[in-house]
């Protein structure tokens, strides 16, 4: 097993077959030593975690979906590193979304169960630059959609 | 004329004179090989597609909007490659915002409308890493808005 | 003092010390030549800029907070180039969000808050491709939040 995959299996997390993607679009795509995931939305292992932050979810809801999120990005850069996680040298950028109300003001709080996991798994290169923003609505009423940038060698 | 010319005359695409930015910033970016082109909004041959997804527009017209969207983007792009988009290599990234009400939920569908349009025109390697997302509102209430990623050589 | 920090002198512009994240995300990551920065709200020298566009603010009052989002830029981008920021050759990318009512359609008119501030302090490199949209919320009711990618040597 890498040191990635050891991690994994010691924080509890199994990875999901990654998402195949419902249109012309593709899961990721490597240019140079960058991948460009696109937007993971919140699957968890019960399903979709679907609804809107201040209304059907409370924060620690949406953190299990930001965190959902999270792990469907690292099965899509698993994929994309040919199984080898130990490859990424670098999480550089996470775009988070949050399905919510007008009133809702916790972004930050949220998308912290994406950026919270990136750094339990990949350790300090795990640390990234990130946006947390609202939606008004998401994909199949999906509560929260993250993409990302990695750096791998 | 270029191999993508051609493909664009055969889908009957005709590209029209990129817009100008309104204010202090750049249609396009190239740094290195790769261009960054600013968010270009649903303006087709009949002018600006306006209105909410969910409320104003069905899926179809959003599709369309995301369409012209596309089209947008490629003669961007044909502008930064001086006139010759078979220097194109990989349209990279795409990032879709669609106007919406609280309860959309077909962002994808809509966004296909631009990511359709990629694989028409590049092939293979219009294949993309994409985010589709709501917004709750967007400039001049266009539709839908897309900027995007694409690698030259 | 370096040429622009000179040229911020002379805008009568004052960085703050820029803010720190309040979680497991970094303000900036340099991979190459690029930093890609973290979304900075409207923190200005009175605080942070709230409230909606389109109910609570006007154009005028939004174009301050975006102004104010890009005064955070530039505070981190000076942090990222140990001080020196000669070293900037390009303002790449600007990815602006608008705390906006569903009938606010001047996106653009707010978010060249930061476009023009970034065009004051570094002149013709400071034109850069960007995307300006709305989200129904952000962070702490921020007015704006506004994240960057740039080029360094």
């Amino acid at each position: 097993m890498s040191t990635i995959d050891t991690k994994l299996a010691d924080l509890g997390i199994v990875l999901p077959e990654p998402a195949a993607p419902v249109a012309n679009y593709a899961p990721y795509i490597i240019v140079g030593n960058l991948i460009y995931i696109s937007g993971q939305v919140s699957i968890g292992p019960d399903g979709l975690i679907t609804g809107k932050l201040g209304r059907d979810l409370d924060v620690d809801q949406g953190v299990q979906a930001a965190h959902a999120c999270g792990v469907n990005l690292v099965a899509q850069l698993k994929t994309a590193c040919d199984g080898d996680l130990d490859r990424v040298t670098r999480v550089i950028k996470l775009g988070g979304f949050v399905n919510c109300t007008e009133d809702f003001y916790d972004h930050p709080k949220v998308i912290n169960g994406s950026s919270d996991l990136m750094v339990a798994v990949f350790g300090d290169i795990g640390r990234h630059a990130r946006a947390a923003v609202g939606s008004p609505s998401l994909p199949m009423n999906a509560a929260v959609e993250v993409d990302g940038i990695f750096e791998i060698k």
